[in-house]
């Protein structure tokens, strides 16, 4: 049993316009059934914590949302960020609010927008690094890569320390071009970095405290008057003050150049469903080799001699199709793309110029 | 001066989802600019015809938009069909109450959603068969083909009959296969159908009662009451009994085997705007070859990366592409098509199975 936190950030801009920031990927029913990425992902811990020793770190527009998608989980669980100062501080202030209850608690960070195939296997991953952050280490579970992706950042690994799967991070890796991806993926000692962590809370704030001492200071004297009438008062005035860094640089890299980072290698089909291709290839597609997602509301789809689509039939409407293949066609109230599935990671773009535009309304 | 009749009716099926039953083709401004195909059509008659001279016959559901479209036609010059008889019904209809006015009269009867690029020349052409039919013959205006098309009927000609640009049509020819329509075009003596016709109305009612006694007769009664208190009743008894059939299969084949029928070619940029790749082809496009339709209401279209593309944002949605060529997308508050240009004549098919399904809201 340990805690889990789920980071419940970023708005999936390769996924749009189905989402948004107002209404970002995690919320979606991105899984094949009628439940949101986020509340899959807190299936899909089942023995491994209870309610009550799960917590959500989101921001105050999904605060509400959160809330309503994960009706068991208690109310003071659901840590809400006045500002976005990206993970480090969210995973640090749920570390410090676990800490006050437990101060040697085994918890796992999990993104809250990711899929795995095999959630048995998965938590079976997650025991094991468990097992390693009792030890004092600072775990990550790592993916072992089944292609040469140049999206992912790497976990440059050692040799195994013992019987068990645990082997020494050596370095942190940042997304690399397909020359060196090929490399990683031969050298079998590379595995993606899907950001998910286990640690005990005391080990990761004693190395938050070391690498980022300001950070450390802030939450914990947040986390100090969490519960109490100071509550909004303190969070409302530290933590725009809060260094605005990613857990993976402010604190994991240094740790593993001082050899405090291990990891489990796991094979459970993760996924990041990071664009519309990649959605595609996971969830089940009719015998013609189209995906639709949510395919059975009315008026629905018309695929005529189409093949190997992406199709979102999102709003009301009827999506018709004749003689197109490796399309991605996603139809909401208020925007429609038309995309080669080739072409899923450039959606990022037209979210880019969107804004750049002003056109806020509309991402 | 000639009698302008417009039969004012067909869904254009391969204009859906734009075009629908309840909205059909000659109702939108398909024209390049804000007027819709029907009003086109009665601005290109010019000096050709008055507006008192200028009759629109079309079903009950269109009777309203199309009086406010051509709010300058005097309301009795639309004639309102109680059901569809196909096209010999709506032609000879207004050939018989123009008769009751004028008995020798001219007419031209002309499609109302066809688009002309040249509308002087065109003119220009049908004042030449109206030379015709001033001399008794039936005749019809023949477009000089371009290429090579199949989803057009073809007039067969002889040889000129004077000095003048008249020539006899031998023989009416129904859709060829490519290889036919090849040898038609390699011919020189074979044009397009583009079912415009002008004729004396005497003449041609002598020809439709010679061929078409029992029509010849309903449209007599009609128009011997038309105006009359006795309209509706005669009009409601008489209409469904007439045979359905269109005017070329009903009058002019047998016309021109007896010799009665003479066409001028004409060269004045005839579109009939068939499907959205013909769209596409008729309308400006940016330099990129995108042509959208109507593309400056807001919130508009996003095309990156994109070439030759038939757009329609005809919702008040943004319509983004990225990376597609050669594409139809159409999209309306109930229904999105996406298809390829060269399966453009493909979404027929859509229709007739959406009819099938019994989706009838949607088509």
């Amino acid at each position: 049993m340990i805690y889990a936190v789920i980071p419940a950030g970023g708005s999936g801009t390769r996924l749009w316009p189905l989402s948004r920031a107002g209404h970002p990927k995690f919320l979606h029913p991105l899984t094949g059934s009628a439940a949101s990425l986020l509340q899959a992902t807190v299936e899909r811990l089942g023995s491994l914590a209870t309610p009550e020793h799960t917590f959500v770190v989101t921001g105050t527009a999904h605060a509400t949302a959160v809330a309503r998608q994960l009706a068991g989980l208690p109310e003071e669980n659901i840590l809400v960020e006045p500002s976005p100062r990206d993970s480090c501080a969210a995973i640090a202030l749920a570390a410090a609010v676990i800490a006050r209850r437990d101060p040697t608690a085994v918890m796992g960070s999990f993104a809250a927008d990711h899929l795995i195939g095999d959630p048995a296997g998965w938590r079976e991953t997650v025991r094991q690094a468990a097992r390693g952050a009792e030890q004092g280490l600072l775990m990550t579970v790592g993916i072992t890569p089944t292609w040469a992706e140049t999206g992912y950042g790497y976990l440059e690994t050692g040799e195994p320390t013992g019987d068990g799967p645990l082997r020494p991070v050596t370095e942190f890796k940042e997304k690399p071009d397909a020359e060196v991806a090929e490399a990683y993926l031969r050298s079998g000692r590379h595995l993606w970095n899907a950001s998910m962590f286990v640690w005990r809370v005391d080990v990761f704030l004693a190395e938050l405290a070391r690498q980022q001492p300001a950070l450390h200071a802030g939450v914990v004297a947040i986390a100090a008057a969490w519960g109490t009438e100071e509550q909004d008062e303190v969070l409302g005035t530290v933590w725009p003050t809060l260094p605005k860094i990613s857990v993976d640089y402010a604190v994991m890299e240094g740790a593993a150049t001082a050899g405090r980072v291990a990891t489990v290698p796991g094979d459970f089909g993760w996924n990041d469903v990071g664009d519309f291709h990649t959605l595609g290839e996971v969830l089940p597609a009719d015998p013609a080799g189209n995906m639709v997602l949510g395919g059975d509301a009315k008026p629905g789809v018309f695929l005529r001699d189409s093949t190997n689509l992406v199709v979102v039939p999102h709003s009301a409407r009827l999506v018709a199709t004749v003689g197109v293949h490796d399309l991605i066609v996603v139809d909401t109230p208020d925007a429609l793309l038309v995309c080669p599935r080739a072409r899923a990671q450039d959606v990022k773009q037209i979210v880019d110029e969107l804004k750049e535009r002003g056109e806020v309304g509309l991402v």
